[in-house]
């Protein structure tokens, strides 16, 4: 088992290179010191304040002079560099306004407290606080508390007999993506939604605020997207295809999206709000960190929501940069990140873009001295990530049909910097090769190296969290990267075209997400003062890019991958038992009992899928200790194969209501949006208590699983 | 098996009585009938209201004045009554104060502001903010905030490098009984220390305030003793031995005891010291609800306490009751509630002597009807359990030889109501019993029996958290009482003289504990509006009482309490096992490594102790049904035997530390004083990673458990 060392717990991946045979290995040694070097804090530090200059916002004029930056750094970096205009639909706030009506008249603000040492947070240039894909109206209605705003929260308001007809909806942020705030709302018959920051999750109750820390102040908002992203990604007027110059619409008023009026809200203002609020106090779990007993509601507090919008389509500019690979050109490797920030965005996303130009200037310097890759290297900048995953969505679904064909590999990053903690989503038979990378990047302040810390982390958690059963006392830590769930622009290359996916970054206490104190000063100050993580990030990045686009056999393991999907049956199980526990405990017996189902099929598929994945693990460390490589023609038949393994686990027919996402393992949750549901078919079918869809989506993903049995042995066969 | 309905998670016990005969039984439902229609909630109103007219602290006339009025209520009932006076150790305050000196200079309040609509929370009779057997004395410092004040708590200051030498500490209730913050901050070298309410604990993050709410007001104090509670119970200045005119005393200087001054503070003081410290940010799980991010200081802001006490040997008056038993008058059972109250105390503790009184009433309806109990009855009113259970250590220290000889079973009360959930802690073999006699009782409010609500309740919670393994996923809710670990009066019965116990009460949303706002208007308002639980609290007394004290057999089970005892082991494995996981995930290896020990003979002579259960209770049983009943000589020699087999359980030297704590299952945590540490040697012995220690404790253990064994045979062969 290549993966020996890490399944015993280890810190340190010691199974030396992956797709490497050793002479390729030497020389590309060589290629990686000299990458390594030249990423620095002080470049990084420069970088950073630049992109942070001005906000820029998707399809303005600001985002397209950063468009034009990032595309002459690549340039300049030895890229084919271009701008990939796209025009879409994009909205602009052209009137927005919030009140207290009853029992005072008060305004609400939607704008932010400067801090004068922070001339940035003075400005008045950042948008007031909306909504991406917001709808435009007025609500006037008296206030209902709905906690997170998550589809449960919505149930237990049903439950308590508190009507939502008419009512406006104060929700906090956290639980779930906030345009299923919106969209439960909406079903649930409300006239509007106020969404707020509460301290409790991102204020005071985590630490001290801005600017005395890098938490949220009272006055701080929120913007972002209402998309209802779990359902559709991308230009809501082009859903499910690419929008350009002549691409059909949907018009905005039949398209699948918000359809009552939303605006943020900062904790200052939520106060003014909850502290007027009466009716009973709020169930477990849902009081905040305001000073004062929550209460549900409805009234006798009301407000008025006013929103008028700017829509209309607009161009926004993906940044492409090519380096053409010298012995697999049609094998791309795709690297992206996205541009476009809600206000300044130090960290989401400039930490983001300053890390990925800081590893392209390294790959320059390692190519001045004479690196070419094997594979084709292509890196992405994507624009109106913000208003739902847009630039990378339109631009997946415009080369669809060549990136099924080329693409083997993608590596997101989004904000790269907001503290020292690494996190890394992906999936499973890309782990191997992430803790390899990782082993090799320092830890820039604690020594070690990145893997050590990383998995570190991961082990207390896991020693603190994990269940403890006794007649398995001896089950061990194993370093796993989290499934992918969406909120960035990974979610079309794996979600709807099953290319292999990870996504990275640094972590930390950070309070002022999509605020205009997201800001260099703020960076400076709290996030990475000496830039050091922004120079790790780079690091990273560039190991993965250049051993993915050099190694001779694509660097994949797969029996972490089959060990992956066996814990995410552990735990459907797991909760699926709990369900059951509930409902049997529960005073009245719910409407719909949970499934009693049978996982033995399942469990069977997944053990034919880790048999297989065995096997072919096997066979690729054999091949790369083998005294002779393979012959040139069968590497490259083999690479094939391996890159096109991710792909058999596409649904043909894609996931119950909402055919567009297809991976039969990875999806968001069609409630939550952020989080993932892994096997979310199964996920989806145990939370709807619909036995029939159980039956459905197991079998549609025993297939999926037998799919990727035979491409697994598809590529073993091929080396034979 | 006996509990069968139970184990398989039934609602209702249905096994018919417990240790009656069939005539007997058909007799004894008369008395029960005439019993429960007697308690109602006028009478147990009109009860409340005179045992709350004024503040009634232990050894003041107030508390004379209750005293006697529960001696005349007993009397009247027909039962013989009378003051157990004893001259114990108390303090009052003669001066005390809090101020911040630095960096303004503001006095702290150590009175509560009253509200209008409630005259007794307008009084001055009340004492002022102050701590039961505080030290005396003035400190002045700067402020360190030590969360919870618990042992664990301490240990993080000082791995973050925190100096407490000279220090104030500010830590908030909870967590751990208040004395042993104080122990904890004294010993880590604090000059003082303020312990103050979070709101986040029992203020408005729980739910609305007094006057609005039940939950704790921003000025209301906590008062207390600041006894070490789990060291060393009862008068400290005779510990171990009983109080009395002509008992040896140790000096109050030399005793166990507080040696910092300490005060309670509201929260409303302690956000003015909160918000003015600085340093660090406090640790994960120290925030409090406060808004404002909690800093651990040292400084700068400094106070100054002074504490003066009126310290003396005061009389105390227990009131003790009793109904001479017709059968076995050597046999007791003992029931109990303290009268002591630090304000006007309507939860804590007069519901409870509301309901023992209507409790005492209505067995005096049954006497007069023509019952008599087989065993004898003592009915006991406890004084100055306050300061540190001082009426009743002292009491069963003065009769410890009698009380071994003849006490059977003790059943305490202390707050019987404060909302409308039951809950009940006690060793196993009386698992069965109570379930039965809750099976008996109406819940007032939502139908069915007490044992159903109270039975689902608990189910609830168990599906919710309850660890899941995939390998027996059929694992099934059982009933369970909770451990007892200290704080009321059981303890001396239990922990010190091996007597089967139970304490229960229905709790629910109170904030106001110790505080001058727990009396009858908070009663009327939010506690229990219409008296139904006080009755419903003297219905379920009443009929353990009548039950226990009249059954042929002690009703007794001894397969639940191996059962529980085989939970104890296996959740203290799971922790053991659990801190392993987290010192091998550490970054720095702890200074002493857990203990990684033999479960193996602990479990074997569990398994002896649970066969040896289970053949007394199938005979038990047999007994029950068989044609004809023992023969009364036989049948009393049963019971003895049967009433002695928990002093199997006494540990001939005591709790390592605390060799007055002699129960080798149950005890208060060594550093929690309130909450329990069953099988406390091991607990102790894994805490403190003591591997010789743990040898010992579980050879103790192993011998108790097999003189439990020999004393479940005996018992079992005394009816061959």
């Amino acid at each position: 088992m290549v993966s020996a060392a890490l399944s015993a717990g280890a810190a340190e991946a010691n199974d030396g290179p992956i797709g490497f045979y050793a002479p390729s290995w030497a020389e590309h040694m060589r290629w990686e010191r000299l990458f390594l070097s030249a990423p620095t804090p002080q470049s990084a530090r420069k970088t950073l304040r630049a992109l942070t200059e001005e906000p820029h916002v998707a399809g303005t004029e600001a985002g397209r002079r950063v468009a034009e930056q990032i595309r002459a750094a690549m340039a300049e970096a030895g890229f084919e560099a271009e701008l990939f205009e796209i025009p879409v639909l994009l909205n602009y706030p052209k009137h927005v306004g919030a009140w207290l009506t009853q029992p005072e008249a008060e305004e609400l603000s939607l704008r932010e407290a400067g801090h004068v040492a922070d001339k940035d947070s003075m400005s008045q240039e950042v948008f007031p606080g909306f909504h991406g894909y917001g709808a435009e109206g007025v609500a006037e209605g008296q206030v209902v508390y709905a906690n997170y705003g998550t589809h449960d929260d919505f149930l237990k308001l049903k439950e308590l007999g508190i009507s939502l007809q008419g009512k406006v909806v104060l929700a906090r942020y956290g639980g779930n993506f906030r345009g299923l705030k919106v969209k439960e709302a909406q079903e649930a018959g409300a006239a509007g939604i106020l969404i707020y920051s509460d301290p409790a999750d991102d204020g005071y109750t985590q630490g001290d605020v801005y600017p005395d820390g890098p938490f949220r102040p009272e006055s701080a908002l929120q913007r972002g997207s209402v998309q209802f992203i779990s359902v559709a990604t991308g230009d809501p007027s082009t859903p499910g295809w690419a929008s350009s110059e002549s691409s059909e619409r949907v018009e905005w008023s039949q398209a699948i999206a918000a359809r009552i009026p939303s605006l943020p809200l900062s904790y200052g203002d939520a106060q003014r709000i909850l502290s007027r609020l009466s009716g009973d106090n709020v169930p477990d779990g849902w009081q905040g960190g305001l000073p004062l007993a929550y209460h549900l509601g409805p009234g006798p507090v009301e407000v008025r929501i006013e929103v008028e919008m700017d829509y209309a389509v607009r161009p926004i500019w993906n940044v492409i940069g090519r380096l053409e690979g010298a012995v697999e050109p049609d094998q791309w490797i795709l690297l992206g990140n996205h541009h476009d920030a809600w206000t300044y965005g130090a960290v989401d996303p400039n930490s983001g873009t300053t890390s990925l130009l800081e590893m392209v200037r390294g790959l320059a310097e390692a190519r001045r001295a004479g690196w070419r890759p094997r594979r084709s290297l292509v890196v992405a900048s994507w624009d109106a990530e913000e208003y739902g995953l847009v630039g990378s969505t339109e631009w997946g679904e415009a080369l669809a049909a060549e990136l099924d064909e080329k693409l083997v590999a993608y590596v997101n990053l989004d904000s790269s910097v907001s503290g020292p903690d690494l996190g890394v989503d992906g999936v499973g038979s890309l782990r191997d090769f992430v803790a390899w990378c990782a082993a090799d990047v320092p830890e820039p302040r604690r020594g070690g190296s990145l893997l050590k810390t990383w998995s570190g982390r991961l082990q207390v958690e896991w020693a603190e969290s994990s269940p403890i059963c006794l007649d398995h006392p001896q089950e061990s830590f194993e370093l796993r990267l989290d499934p992918l769930g969406s909120g960035s622009d990974y979610t079309v290359f794996l979600d709807h075209l099953g290319v292999p996916s990870v996504s990275f970054g640094f972590g930390g206490r950070y309070g002022v997400y999509h605020s205009i104190y997201d800001d260099f000063y703020w960076m400076e100050r709290f996030g990475d003062p000496e830039f050091l993580y922004h120079t790790a990030a780079a690091q990273l990045y560039g190991l993965m890019a250049l051993r993915a686009a050099s190694a001779d056999i694509l660097p994949l393991r797969f029996a972490p991958y089959a060990a992956q999907i066996l814990k995410f049956i552990d735990e459907l199980e797991r909760e699926a038992l709990r369900s059951r526990r509930q409902a049997a405990a529960a005073e009245k017996a719910p409407e719909r009992a949970p499934l009693e189902v049978d996982w033995t099929p399942v469990r069977a598929a997944q053990q034919r899928l880790s048999r297989a994945a065995q096997a072919l693990d096997q066979r690729l460390v054999e091949l790369q200790q083998a005294p002779e490589p393979l012959a040139a023609d069968r590497l490259q038949a083999l690479n094939r194969a391996l890159g096109r393994i991710e792909r058999a686990f596409l649904l043909p027919q894609g996931l119950p209501g909402r055919p567009w996402f297809r991976h039969a393992v990875y999806a968001p949750g069609f409630t939550t949006g952020y989080a993932p549901w892994p096997l979310p078919g199964l996920t989806q079918a145990l939370k709807e208590k619909d036995a029939q869809l159980w039956e459905q989506q197991a079998a549609a993903l025993i297939e999926r699983f037998d799919a990727a049995v035979s491409a697994l042995e598809q590529a073993r066969a091929s080396t034979d």
